[in-house]
């Protein structure tokens, strides 16, 4: 394994550290294990300079002076994270959802992807997909732009004002895609963009917007492109994200363009692209030893369940790769998934669990409790990786659960409207939150102790 | 064949007829035949006493004088049919969806229907029910309440007074239930609802809501009970509505419960309840013989996808219906079902065809037109078979179309806040409305010509 420098998401951010202290009180509810949720009624979360100092029944002395944020009644739980988002295909997401994925991608997809050279358009365009995601659950997410440096810059500043976490991705691409989308110097491009990124950064911009390598898929790059972005990848230490087995088209398609690897995740381990901080999207067709390279490597998937039914890719097998401890979280795909929302990913990872444990019996569904994991501190925990490489000068970036010295990212949650409300148990009120729950219901939404909603 | 007497659904309100004549304006689409939308951009649609006389691109001179409703840049297309509904179990919507069905239905379901006694409690819960639909966008709804008449026929004049049109039906239940759900005399307490229901209507009531027999499922009524119902409906001309073939253990207890009939259709066809107009929800698991006899009875289909997730039981073999020439129509089957919204039903039949046909190739996945074609006409055409047996003083039910001489349901749909907004063409502004909508793009909603939004 490298050893990652210090490098990016950089310096918390200095300004307001006062407003960032506080205690929120409401009822509590937190996932920092895989099958359990803990819940605390009528309780304090303390936040110290954007940090959780963990949630109490009785708020201790030492924290009597802070402001106290009066919340009773409404739920108080992580925001969550989405692993795997297109920011540009937000445009055109439910339409054509009936195309097979070929003529998807051609007709949808690329001409999409193909305006964002054009600023002012991809101004416009990912200013609705950011305001859209900071409204909803989410707070922090992996992005994956198009080959357009500027325009994926631009989508770093968009979504750093909106003060969500993000790690966002100028696509790499230089064979099998239309001429308009096909890179001519795509190490240089991506050269390029993390030198712009890297001089704002220097300025002080981008605190809580970080750069992630996107090779887009194995069949659309190079194998020189693929060696130079391990080569970079080295150099810069930062993190990389791309797909893996979604299809069974796809797979036959890498095993004739890289024969001599035993398989798909094998492919990109023998350009040496699975040596840092990898997220892999999909992974629905896993073979047995290449799941073992991916816990091995550690690698996370980012399961996308509206995908896995909209492309009709197949359901990915969950249960598998979390019994063989293979990190995970939860992705919304736009727009093979059309939602933006990680609620919505719970729920259908759990109603796609369901309809495979029909075939595989001895899979057992998802549960709630499992869902709500992975879409808050085990998608999170991605950040936390990055945290142990080091950023520049900030604390690791652990996230998704109140833990003590976590980053707290929290939601406030107003569930009065939804019938029973708030005279149920807790962990009722949560699960009805997740099935029934829209953008109305959050009337409140921090990120690393600040408030981002107007 | 039975013949049907006139009696249920009743005339049509003569209250406001003049109100009820009036020309809509705006971007029109509906669907007469299964595979074919028809699109008219910035068209009229004409309704006279509350039924429509079509759609023209000019608006016809005899119509010149009729008051012009302006919604030019909306979206207008037929209201939407949710052909089987738990009215009770919306109280408990999202709430244990980990549990096994016999778990759920035993600490969930039969606790809270049995709470519909106390018609206080009723009220509040039916009251939330009634206006979260009516807030949505289905017009017509085919609803099971539970065993206690005085509760359901609350349920009716809740529906009535909100404009919508049903039918309701008391549930019978005399085995294999809880004992505080087990009817004593099933045959007298549903004589008895009836009797309440025709006095109603004596009074001039309950005009857009009629009542349908509801054996809840085979294994849940003694054989004495079935016979009586199967005389009921001979006496009284009623609609039946009952569960099929959903998992394949209630198939197997169906077959140890029934041992002479062929299959789970013909236990309800040996009982001689498949006679009149019959809705059979589910049917995920049919024999190729049982198809046979539904397509030969012409017994309506509610296919709800939801539930066929949430519950594991499997994904209804839809395209086989279909290409059976079985009469289709889909359910929110809510609480198995969590979400009112027929269109929510409609993405869901899409992505469950699609993950069938991974499967069973040779079974196409289901077409945007298609899950449209289902959500409006297709389960509005059993109104029609209610038509056909002559309604006391009113004209065939046709509903779910613009067709000529229709009844006029219409939902104005302002689609300006989704991305790309009205630039699209018709049939993609459809296509994101039906994927993407929520009861926020609805600005007015009409059922049999009347506006039912405040």
């Amino acid at each position: 394994m490298y050893k990652f420098p210090y490098y990016f998401l950089g310096s918390a951010d200095t300004k307001g550290v006062e407003e960032k202290s506080f205690v929120l009180r409401g009822d509590i509810l937190w996932s920092a294990e895989p099958r359990r949720i803990t819940t605390l009624e009528n309780a304090y979360l303390v936040c110290l300079e954007g940090r959780s100092e963990g949630v109490f029944k009785e708020l201790p002395r030492e924290y009597a002076q802070l402001p106290l944020r009066e919340h009773r009644g409404k739920l108080i739980i992580p925001g969550l994270t989405d692993l795997h988002v297109h920011a540009p295909q937000f445009a055109f997401r439910a339409l054509g959802m009936d195309k097979p994925l070929l003529a998807w991608l051609e007709e949808k997809t690329f001409p999409e992807e193909g305006r964002y050279h054009d600023l002012a358009y991809a101004r416009e365009a990912y200013t609705r997909f950011v305001e859209e995601v900071k409204r909803g659950p989410n707070t922090r997410l992996c992005v994956l732009a198009t080959i357009h440096g500027p325009g994926s810059l631009l989508l770093m500043e968009l979504l750093e004002e909106s003060g969500l976490v993000s790690l966002v991705g100028k696509l790499s691409m230089d064979r099998n895609c239309p001429p308009y989308l096909m890179e001519e110097n795509s190490e240089g491009a991506l050269r390029e963009w993390l030198d712009a990124y890297t001089q704002r950064r220097a300025q002080g911009g981008l605190a809580n917007t970080g750069a992630i390598l996107s090779p887009r898929f194995f069949p659309s790059c190079s194998e020189g492109s693929l060696k130079a972005l391990a080569e970079i990848q080295r150099e810069e230490g930062l993190p990389l994200q791309s797909h893996l087995s979604e299809s069974r088209d796809e797979i036959t398609w890498v095993r004739e363009l890289c024969p001599q690897s035993p398989h798909y995740a094998g492919a990109y381990e023998d350009m040496g692209l699975l040596k840092g901080p990898t997220i892999m999207a999909h992974c629905v067709w896993p073979e047995e030893k290449e799941m073992d390279l991916l816990a091995q490597r550690g690698v996370h998937i980012a399961h996308c369940p509206q995908a896995n039914m909209n492309l009709a890719s197949g359901i990915a097998p969950v249960r598998q790769l979390l019994e063989r401890g293979i990190p995970l979280g939860l992705g919304s795909d736009v727009a093979a998934g059309t939602e933006t929302s990680i609620f919505r990913a719970m729920t259908d990872a759990i109603q796609v669990s369901k309809l495979r444990s029909l075939s595989f019996p001895q899979e057992r569904p998802l549960s709630l409790e499992e869902a709500f994991y992975l879409g808050t501190a085990g998608g999170a925990s991605f950040f936390n990786k990055l945290g142990t490489m080091g950023g520049r000068d900030f604390a690791p970036q652990k996230a998704g659960s109140f833990e003590q010295g976590w980053d707290l990212d929290a939601l406030i949650i107003d569930d009065s409207s939804l019938v029973g409300g708030t005279t149920l148990p807790l962990l009722e009120r949560l699960e009805r939150v997740i099935y029934l729950s829209d953008d109305r219901h959050i009337t409140e939404k921090y990120v690393r102790g600040k408030s981002i909603l107007p």
